[in-house]
């Protein structure tokens, strides 16, 4: 019986450096993930390659699979769709494999909804261990800038709070590999395992 | 502000080898954290030494810290005490470090109603992996005997599902490193973490 694989999906606020931390993921040599490629309605740029950078469609075409329920999670940017197809992700979770999903909070509130048992990870800021002197400041700032520091922590904090894991990205080595010890741990959940052993002593 | 330790408990059938995997951990070089010594009411054998291999107690002094609530789990074993102390238990998660305790499956449920967010994990033997030729066996065995097996086999699941993670024991040195990514990873649970940066925002 092939056990079915994990939804990965690294996400967080936007400049904190997830899309470096998912290539150095992938570069390192012991992963055993499928990275999903998203798919978009923008034109290619000169050197991006179809099926490698992204899956490059019409607006009609991603508007179609949208309708029919086949986008994972998808979002609109200064007038483009990007999004990740089901069908893929589907077909490598049912074949046993691990997919790796690297995208925006929005995104992945999408994804949460549908697949419950991912396993999602919040990756935050370094300085979010020194939140109180990022928000403070230097004790020169207004009240208005300070409450809108404040404003801000708050809302990354509640974000955090719809994830599994909240990783910190203070160094880029040190991140992947706090990310590979939980993919590996995950593997191991009584929840994911479980159901296994037990289909095995009802069908003897 | 400290962050409070994790209790590991490593549990599973006996026989399975936890004492083994636990040795391994614990001589390994990059751990870090405390393993709580057993209190028991049976006689000293030459060579072990009190605080060390276990606390030494009498069946009195025993029954008056279960009299007091001050043993996390405890079990009674051929006419002896045997259990794990709260207080240095409690006292090591306050200074914000990890206890691994390694104990039966009874005392393992004791402590899961005491301490719910532990980390509970399951050590399974190597062959529940094969569960079917081992229930089976070489198909000349009785309806009787393989009836005992399915029960056995039975309890053991019903067993893991109380638990967070069921790790097999094929080798000793890769159950060893399981357990490593699980307890690290435990460290970046979203729900150990943020209360954290509440609390930081709350103070302000």
């Amino acid at each position: 019986m092939t056990e079915r694989g994990l939804l990965i999906v690294l996400s967080g606020p936007s400049g904190v450096g997830k899309g470096t931390v998912r290539k150095a993921i992938f570069d390192s040599e012991d992963n055993d993930f499928q990275y999903s490629i998203s798919m978009t309605t923008r034109k290619k740029r000169i050197g991006e390659v179809e099926g490698v950078d992204y899956y490059f469609r019409s607006h009609e075409e991603f508007e179609e699979l949208i309708a029919a329920g086949q986008m994972l999670e998808y979002a609109e940017y200064v007038g483009n769709y990007y999004g990740t197809p089901l069908s893929y992700v589907q077909q490598t979770l049912d074949e046993g494999k691990d997919v790796f999903l690297e995208i925006e909070v929005q995104g992945a509130l999408q994804v949460k909804e549908k697949v419950p048992d991912g396993v999602f990870i919040f990756l935050t800021p370094p300085d979010l261990t020194e939140l109180r002197s990022r928000i403070t400041g230097r004790g020169t700032d207004s009240i208005e800038v300070i409450d809108e520091r404040m404003r801000v922590a708050r809302e990354e904090i509640e974000m955090m709070a719809l994830y599994d894991y909240a990783v910190v990205n203070d160094e880029v080595p040190l991140a992947v590999q706090r990310i590979k010890d939980i993919i590996s741990s995950e593997h191991f959940r009584v929840e994911r395992v479980i159901g296994k052993y037990r289909k095995m002593l009802e069908e003897l």
